[in-house]
């Protein structure tokens, strides 16, 4: 996520890109109708017809039970991933999008990207009650993105293929619906303010799509600031992600950083080049990745 | 300064209290037309009919230009000031009240608040181009107050006579006609945004303005942590303030914490206790003075 987190919640734009750490959701067909998973999370086996809970594995379980009556045969399911699920870089957001675009290649149905959008959304609602789709929408097309979360269809436009980003980790994280409930309660208790704060970050998100369709990235640094800025007003920044947001700008060829999620822990973005880095803090080496999900047939 | 930095210019409500550390100017009638100045930023002697520019007395000279056909005699004036200008508590406002009150004094006038504040503000426009007002109407009123210096008649509300706050110096400062300049540059380039920033800063305020006059003070800190960081999206904020922000918020007595002033330097101000207080910065340690100008007369 680039930039619209909260506010992509409240029927403003939000921008995010696919990252060049990928994973890899591979699928076998089997003779009976079981499900085995084998994945970082742990294993998982079950039968298609009756399939058991898992909270690791609930947006795969959730896709297998919209699944079921589709799916002649159950399945082997392979997860790798190049990252880990404790950094926020969507994980569940991505194997979802692969799982989703498997299945459909399994019975044998086109690559309709906004078709996979749709039906991810529709499990990662089903999961945990809301969920922009931000996440999905950039693992499905690949590239910086705008999503829109508003329209009944869900908008994508594609604005670039590549921008220079690096991101840092805090070191910790708090979970998103956390995060939500706490910026919900102060939102009760600051009546009034907290909507115009989302639609003025809206309007900042909207500067930031122009700026990065006109290839204007110090604009769209400068909008990443005055972002950071308003995710600080919503009570969701904190000592070590300040510390890092300037410790990041401070370096010369960064030309904007904000905290990259819901924040209170997690990811701070900087746009540019951190050159060596920023000392005393993790570095998660990662490029936009021009590409979105794909899936390869074996055998071909 | 307590909210409304920036936004003040802008026709928006600001809320400020005089502090318990006090500039006193005395005034001496002498034979001649002389005048003969002894304060902290060196002495300044001068005719009061051809008085001199001088940087450092700025304020006082203006102050003198406006009074020179009024006065029927030469003055003595020494200025004492129980803090120093170089931390942001507002000294050039202090003297300016205080001596026109006291010029007032000398030439029989009553002590009339509201006039003294808009002969005040007519020396500090006239003096650096702008300014809200907003210190120089916590000096003449003293407690805290709110300020609109939108109306042609400068509205000065007040709104307590106490407040617990805390002050903590940055060690450093940046001119506030410096930032003024920054933060004008800024936006230009982001069209839009700004002013509705500010618009989101008097919402804010007003918020806090309700919250103060109802006692409530958690209200009034959340205020101030979401105005710090609507400061922090306008550019002023840097990592030291945070820094001190943040350290200020985590004391367990503390309800809020923002920068005092135009930012890119000078105090944060704690609202609460800051018990022990926040190590590795510089406090500086005042209480609200329930009072504002005053004016002793000699002999009585």
């Amino acid at each position: 996520m680039l930039l619209g987190e909260h506010s992509v919640l409240y029927s403003q734009p939000a921008v995010a890109c696919a990252v060049d750490r990928y994973m890899r959701v591979q699928v076998e067909p089997l003779a009976s109708r079981d499900v085995i998973v084998e994945s970082a999370l742990g294993p998982y086996c079950s039968h298609l017809d009756s399939l058991q809970d898992s909270v690791p594995h609930r947006f795969l379980v959730e896709i297998l039970r919209r699944w079921q009556s589709t799916l002649a045969c159950g399945l082997k399911i392979s997860i790798t991933s190049e990252f880990s699920h404790t950094v926020g870089l969507g994980s569940s957001a991505a194997v979802t999008v692969a799982l989703v675009a498997a299945l459909r290649a399994v019975c044998g149905l086109p690559l309709d990207q906004q078709e996979i959008l749709r039906s991810s959304v529709e499990v990662v609602r089903a999961v945990q009650g809301r969920g922009s789709g931000t996440d999905l929408a950039a693992s499905v097309f690949g590239g910086v993105i705008a999503f829109d979360a508003d329209a009944d269809a869900l908008q994508v436009q594609r604005l670039s293929s590549e921008l220079p980003i690096d991101l840092y980790y805090a070191g910790y994280k708090t979970p998103t619906t956390d995060v939500l409930a706490r910026v919900a309660e102060e939102r009760v208790q600051v009546p009034g303010v907290v909507d115009t704060l989302y639609r003025l970050m809206g309007d900042v998100s909207r500067e930031a799509i122009t700026a990065i369709k006109s290839d204007d990235l110090s604009q769209f640094g400068r909008c990443m600031n005055v972002y950071q800025g308003l995710m600080d007003a919503l009570n969701v920044n904190d000592a070590t992600l300040s510390a890092i947001v300037y410790g990041l700008r401070a370096l010369p060829g960064v030309m904007g950083a904000k905290i990259s999620g819901s924040g209170l822990g997690d990811c701070v973005c900087a746009l540019g080049d951190t050159g060596a880095g920023l000392s005393g803090f993790e570095r998660i080496p990662v490029s936009v990745s021009p590409v979105g999900v794909s899936v390869d047939v074996f055998p071909r």
